[in-house]
């Protein structure tokens, strides 16, 4: 993953914080201090036991007994794309069949026409403030997928702005290679010709360049079989990448358990998952993705098998899915408010899903997600009383101060904290 | 009401905007101009059809195309309370059953005792932030209820709260007396005693203080019956204060029948009006106020009767219901999403639901909520290319300019637009 570019960041201490460390359930302390050095998480812990040989002239912030997170993660997005689709949403409001919305242009072909029509810099500049958008909420990582363009050419590019986008913000920004998302319509009734022709070299080309951190395909009825998919995944075996799946949004099509099989990082949607398929999840660390956005925006009435998931330990990330289609989400405070309500996911699980089991989905783990000494130095402050609170509301977004890699970004950190 | 204090407003000029006027269904302007006198539209219109007399020195503004639309009114909130349920929320969320709920403490009355807590400073401090998140997104006017203190001088003083943010915020602020929203411990029981001690004298109170714009009832089985509303309601007629009411929020108890008979500004949530009711509200020019965002924190399955309010031209507004408990939501551009995905309401039906019904539903028709000739020059500027996509997106503000009262008051307009 490439970076934002930025001088060195100061050390910096943060103290009467109340931290919410989440690395493990409910793991909290008052009065709490953070220490920043390198850009790193040099101390996390009660301020009666900050280090004595703290350097002389540390930037020190106050931050009056506000909350202090890991920063969210949003670990399964289409965030790049060109167009948009509101057209479509208003003629299904005003009773257009898909028939008529498909006559005028709609649906995911529209995305394809709209992303293919642009450039690496158009699709940078129509995404930035999708972009922008979540990170005013304190995100610290941005997984985008690529999927809209469905030749190699597009899907290249698509994850090019990707990258472009992690050099423009302080955000890290993880690559995902969705070219098994749709068959585009020059390749219709011939899927495997299309994952020959395009999926797979295009795989290789973007490999090369530098453009793929995992490998993601759609297993549906209206999409890809899973001996489909399974080309897919051998192909990024071979080149040492880790996989994902859209798994089991519409229809049991076993797709979590063909994940699981490939070790995949995530399982994602699985709102038609068999709890029998579970077990295979867990014991292959494949985190579940859930992405109440999309089954919000679709009405959907069939709820993932949360009670099953919880009582097999099974680890569970949240995610705004955001895309033009089925879910035009950014915001991971409106989406956590969505498992809450829509999901019946605890405030904990809600919070964990968004810090460090979406660590976990991306395989960065090691690097951020929770506040332990050692991972970058990715927080906020929040203007809150508890941390149930960025769950309760909608629409509203306390965030205080954003530490992105031990640097302060955020705007609202101008004055004094 | 009373209103913020600045300057008189510059004369401006608008030009190269597309204006959606609300002023009718489907009223739009390609390549049009707005022109701004003494904070009121003095021309709206085909920029060919600008007249020829403008001031030398106006200031002009470009909108390169963007798209231009009365201003959002929030027209049903409870703003203004002390601290949140977010405790309650977790709880729940948790498996905590009501009864453990209320032994925490929980419920309407730990609002009610957080609100009587706080000083009217104090209120406002608290309620600041939710109201500059309605403005952020361009919102002119604010309905605020009472009824979070359920006595004279606590209801008095959410009052106060709302009149004062109306002077620290250009917002147009319209207050609303809610005592009969609940029956306080101390009276539990005892609806009349409460009624007559504390409801209605504290009616009078406030009335003279210059603090009603409206009265408000909740008729509901845990609230109040039909007889007693009427009683608040006969009142506030003495008062010459236009009335409106929370009706068929969980049950059918005929509020909206009631309504209709005092000739109410609005009634209010209305999942469970029956479809023979509505000729009475549309007879009676009460508006039909549905507030979605409630319905989803309930996880509601009663939808209101929206078929039946469309065959029969019921005016239909849509607001936030913003409160601590069932709608702890502070977005109308969430709340339109809520309208189209929830209600089904068609993206004018959701635009207007938020302008031109929303000011009718607060008896200000004439003064805000379309942009017509000799109303308030209070419109908004967004970087959309059609008005669904202020529907269609979740936890977005594509916001550009704020116009209240002829003023600038947005800080995207810091630079040239
Ligand atoms: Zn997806
Ligand atoms: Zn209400």
């Amino acid at each position: 993953m490439q970076t934002w570019k930025a001088a060195e960041p100061a050390p910096s201490l943060w103290v009467d914080a109340r931290i919410a460390t989440m690395a493990k359930h409910g793991t909290s302390i008052e009065k709490g201090a953070v220490v920043v050095q390198n850009g790193r998480l040099a101390f996390v812990g009660p301020e009666s036991q900050l280090p004595k040989d703290l350097p002389k002239d540390i930037r020190q912030i106050d931050c009056g007994g506000r909350w202090l997170l890991p920063s969210f993660i949003d670990c399964h997005t289409h965030l790049v794309y060109g167009g948009n689709r509101a057209m479509e949403f208003e003629m299904r409001l005003a009773g257009a069949s898909y028939e008529e919305i498909a006559r005028a242009g709609g649906g995911i072909i529209s995305s394809v026409k709209a992303t293919r029509a642009l450039d690496v810099q158009q699709l940078v500049e129509q995404s930035l403030p999708r972009l922008d958008t979540l990170i005013a909420e304190g995100v610290s990582t941005v997984e985008i997928k690529s999927g809209y363009a469905l030749n190699i050419e597009g899907e290249l590019n698509m994850l090019r702005a990707a990258r472009r986008l992690g050099q423009m913000r302080p955000i890290r920004i993880a690559t995902t290679w969705l070219a098994a998302h749709a068959t585009p319509s020059e390749y219709k009734g011939r899927n495997g010709d299309y994952l020959r022709e395009v999926a797979l070299p295009g795989l290789h080309a973007a490999h090369a360049e530098g453009l793929v951190d995992a490998v993601d395909g759609f297993c549906e009825g209206i999409a890809f079989s899973r001996d489909e998919i399974a080309l897919v995944f051998d192909e990024a075996r071979k080149l040492g990448l880790p996989v994902k799946l859209h798994a089991e949004q519409l229809s049991d099509l076993k797709g979590a358990r063909l994940a699981a099989s490939y070790g995949a990082l995530s399982a994602d949607h699985l709102e038609y998952l068999a709890e029998e398929d579970i077990p295979a999840l867990v014991q292959a660390g494949t985190v579940a993705v859930l992405l109440p956005g999309a089954f919000y925006t679709l009405r959907e009435k069939q709820l993932p098998p949360i009670g099953a998931l919880r009582r097999e330990s099974a680890a569970i990330a949240l995610a705004t899915d955001s895309n033009p289609g089925t879910s035009p989400l950014t915001s991971l405070l409106l989406t956590i408010n969505m498992g809450a309500t829509l999901f019946g996911l605890t405030v904990d699980e809600c919070l964990a899903g968004v810090t460090r089991e979406a660590a976990r989905a991306l395989g960065i783990s090691a690097e951020t997600g929770t506040l332990e000494v050692g991972k970058a130095a990715d927080f906020t402050v929040w203007d809150i009383d508890r941390p149930a609170e960025l769950v309760y509301r909608m629409g509203f977004n306390p965030l205080r101060a954003r530490v992105w890699n031990g640097h302060i970004t955020s705007t609202l950190m101008a004055g004094e904290i």
